[in-house]
Parts: structure tokens; C-alpha cells; sequence
């Protein structure tokens, strides 16, 4: 079980942190992006081989702190086709180091289209009789609006494949209530696809008694999230919303069952911007690395993971 | 208002056709794959160059009959970044012959992220002071999971840029329903997502009375789209699942309202694939354009665009 492969990463460097890969052109130091202008102009082009730089050396800094990382994929989508490539690369080199990695992009489709984005993100591209790999990440994040059948062709390349997805159930951002609070029945919307989700998945549950379908609870809403937690026990939770976004550690502490298992939180600004703080940006590796060690600690506070 | 510029294509041609783009490598005629193969081997890096050179030809053949293209981006993200490349190009030339390119994207996420996706697909990217287009499409699916915060970054774009978005209300898959169809208060969670979407587009409703936030309503469930025309009657319609997935011309017609407005019907395998029949890959073109006239007529029999 793919999802087992992440809590075993976790308890290996105690540490259940995943660091966002989400670069936009004013979090990149001036001495990385400067370099990528003079060669390739002021362009989209420029700006993908900045990202892929600072993201390279963002991992060599993270690797043995963090267990994971988590591109956003609409950082990189953002630069047209040269994105892609720097998205792909980043995606390589951080699993060479290690790293699981969480792809966020949160596509939902019909089944056939959803069976295209499971395997160009976590298959395979069946193609005159072999199986290519496109961007071959460990995880990514789902949509499941358009119910079972949209989700069903991940699942079952995260049972081929050894991959996990994670479901975006309770998101993180202010209007996430709109929809998702509206009350259905003796429920509401996100309990319904959590549910909904925990039902299709649980026959993967694995050592650690998670599934591999993972849910996205947001640290925004911590009493929706203890509820979460105590309904959907087989369910990993991919926390958003720590630092920048206004969660704290003992917000994000209900993500987590009595063992300290089945959460990773998330922090993408805090780590990758830590370098602003005092300017220097060729030291921007070390200052993410501070930035990272300073967010176990403080999750350590609250959780153990044994 | 870009929803207008699309009702005018649909009045110019007399066809509220949408042909979807969505090569599968089987969906290739053989003369096309080879070439490409003998090129580029058996690569993604072929597959992509084939679907582009299939998406040339469908487009030349169509121009003067179709009004609009949707490209299916799974396809293309299929292949990595050079998937990517064919998209952009795909775009690129679509527009170039005087189509309306809906990009079908389905993205949906917190607002900084929902502003990304919108700057990739429909805006400008800022950089050092200037603004670069990515993929510039005219339009693109969304989906409102998570409220209105994730869909005002779009809404924004469509008004600077003059494009449209379609939002996922009642979409035409088996398990549709599991979610959609749920009742909250006195209506159903579809509605709810459509009467959000009608309330925060009202500012953007242009002459023929629609909004530039148009809703994604399956031909597989013609009741359902018929309550949604009367309930939404400023809210123009993408209606997929005419043709493979099952829809006659009778089951889209309650898309329309009395002047034959406010709907765009898909057809991707239909026109696509039309060359099977015969087996006659060499004339893909010209089988895809006597698909799409056949549709056209089949359309005019049950709606009249005045």
C-alpha cells in the first residue's frame, strides 16, 4: 500500500510535514531568476527553468527533514508547456531524493477522462503494446463531484501501481462552505463524500489502517476536522491551510488518530519563502530547511508519531 | 461579453455544434501515427505530434461548419510535456481559423490557485511589469466545489479578457448522481451550484440574456436539463453525452430556449472517428466533416438559431 510507504516516511524522520512545491515568480531569490533571464529573455521559459532550480534546491535542502513534497500544479500549468517540463523534472528529482510526492491538481472526470489523468499522473500510457510513464508521481489530489465513477480508474492504478489519491473533502479556504456545509440528509456534502469515499476504498486498507484514498481536510475548520477524524478512522488526511493560511499546531492536531498516524500537513509559503525574511536569497535552501525544522518542532508539540 | 461572441459563431453557422478534441491513440488514422512514429519512435513525444497533426487536419476540415472546439485536456496531459506542446499549438491554431476554443479543464481550487489556473488558460501571466499569454483559450471548464471564492479569479479574467468559463452543474456520467442529485433544503446540490454560479455572473449578462458563467448540463439527463433551462434561463449550456455517450438530438433540445440560444452540444468520438467506418484514414477530414454536418442536421430538426 502506497499510503503505507508515506507513514513509514513519516515515522522515519518523525516528521508528518509535507512542504508545497508551489513557486510563483515573486518567491524565487533574484540570483536564480536573474540567471534563467539572461539566458532565456523575460520570458515563460525563463521562468520554468527558475522554478526548477529553486525547486531542485529546495529538495537537496528538505530531503531528510521532510518526508514529502507537494506541487501545485497550477503553479507550473501557469507557464504554458515549458511548466510541464519544469513540473516533470521537479517530479523526478525529488523522488530520486527520496521524497514521496504528492501531485496537486485536483482533477474529477468522467470515467473515461479520469482513466487518462490516473495514468499520465500515476501510471502508465498503454502504447503499442508497452506502458509509458508520463509525470509517474506517487499521489495526487482528486475531485469527486461527479461521484464513484470518476474516482474508480484511480483507484485502480493506485492498486496497480502502489499510488495513493487523496479526495478534496473539507478544503481550506474561506468559501469552502458554501457547498460543501450544505446539509443533506443527516449529513452534510463533505461527510457525504467522505463517506462515499471511505466506501470505495476499503478493500485497500493497508498495514497502518488507512486506505488509499486519502481525503483533504483543511486546518481552517479543526472542529470539522476532529469529526472528520473520528468518522472516516481508515481515512489518511492531507492537511492544508497551516501557516500562511492562519492553522496552527494545535489546529492541525485533530488530523491525527491516538498514534500520531494519518495526517501530513502542508505548508508551501512558510518553507519556500522563508529566505524573504532576511533577504538573503542565495541562503534561501538553509532558510527553508530552518523553516521546515521549525514546523517539525512545533507539530511535535502536539503530535507524536511513534 | 465572450458568450456572445460564441452565440454569434453558432448564428453565423447555423450550428450549436461543439466538436471535442480528444485524440486517443487509437483514434489516429494509421498514416498519421506512422509518420510520426517513424520520426520520433515509439514515444509520447510522437503520439503527441500525431494528435497534433490529426487536430490540424480535423480543424481545417470543420471551420466552416463547427463554431467551436473543446479540447479535452486529459488527453494531452496523457502524454507529459509534450503533450502539453500539442495543446498550446492545438489553441493556437483553432483560433487562428476563427473557432472558439473551450478548454476542457474542469480546474476548481482556493482562490491564489483558481488565479493561477485562470491566468494559464483564459488571462495574461505577470512578469517584470508585462503581461505573457500561456494557453489563451476563449473558455474553459471549471468546477465549484469549493464555493465562490475559487470561481471569482475566473470571473474576473472574463471580464479583462473577454472570455467565458462553464462551471460543472449536472454532468452527464453514470455516477452523476451520487453526489449532484443529493437534496439540501429544497433543491438539489446541482441546482444549488447553478444558482450559486447564476448569482455571482449577474453583472456579466450580455445581449442575448447569458451570463459569462455557463453551466456544464448532460444530454444523459434530459428532465434534469429541462428544469435547469427554466430555473437558469441566463445561464448558457455545454451539453456533453450527445452521440457515444448515448444522447439523440430530442434529448438536447431542452437546452435551448425559444430563440434556439443558450447551448452548445458536444460531440468528440462522433466526429473524431467518423473515419472507422470506412476504415479510409486518409480522408479523416473530410469523414469528420460529413459527421459534423449530419449532427448539424440532426440538431436543425429539433432546434431553430434565428
Amino acid at each position: 500500500m502506497s499510503i503505507d510507504k508515506l507513514q513509514d516516511l513519516i515515522r522515519k524522520k518523525k516528521n508528518p510535514t509535507v512542504a508545497g512545491l508551489d513557486p510563483r515568480p515573486d518567491y524565487i531569490p533574484p540570483h536564480i531568476l536573474d540567471a534563467a533571464i539572461h539566458e532565456k529573455g523575460e520570458t515563460l521559459e525563463a521562468l520554468a527553468d527558475a522554478f526548477l532550480t529553486f525547486n531542485k534546491g529546495l529538495i537537496d535542502a528538505l530531503a531528510d527533514v521532510v518526508p514529502a513534497v507537494k506541487p501545485q500544479s497550477a503553479c507550473y500549468e501557469l507557464l504554458g508547456p515549458a511548466g510541464a517540463v519544469a513540473l516533470a523534472e521537479t517530479i523526478r528529482y525529488a523522488k530520486e531524493k527520496g521524497l514521496y510526492v504528492i501531485l496537486d491538481v485536483k482533477r474529477g472526470d468522467i470515467g473515461s477522462t479520469a482513466q487518462a489523468y490516473s495514468q499520465a499522473y500515476l501510471g502508465r500510457v498503454p502504447f503499442k503494446g508497452r506502458l509509458l510513464p508520463a509525470y509517474d508521481a506517487d499521489s495526487m489530489t482528486v475531485n469527486a463531484y461527479l461521484g464513484s465513477d470518476g474516482i474508480l480508474p484511480f483507484l485502480q492504478d493506485c492498486q496497480t501501481y502502489d499510488k495513493s489519491i487523496f479526495t478534496l473533502v473539507k478544503t481550506s479556504n474561506p468559501s469552502s462552505g458554501e457547498l460543501q456545509d450544505l446539509i443533506t440528509g443527516d449529513r452534510n456534502l463533505y461527510t457525504a463524500v467522505g463517506d462515499l469515499m471511505a466506501r470505495i476504498s476499503r478493500e485497500t486498507i493497508g498495514k497502518y489502517g488507512f486506505s488509499s484514498v486519502g481525503a483533504v481536510v483543511g486546518a481552517t475548520y479543526p472542529s470539522d476536522m476532529r469529526t472528520l477524524r473520528k468518522r472516516l478512522e481508515n481515512t489518511f488526511f492531507l492537511v492544508p491551510g497551516y501557516g500562511a493560511q492562519g492553522g496552527g499546531a494545535e489546529d492541525v492536531a485533530p488530523a491525527f488518530n491516538k498514534y500520531g498516524y494519518g495526517a501530513i500537513v502542508n505548508s508551501s509559503r512558510g518553507i519556500l519563502c522563508a529566505w524573504q525574511k532576511d533577504g538573503a536569497g542565495e541562503s534561501f535552501g538553509a532558510a527553508a530547511r530552518t523553516a521546515a525544522i521549525e514546523m517539525r518542532e512545533d507539530l511535535r508539540r502536539v503530535v507524536t508519531v511513534v
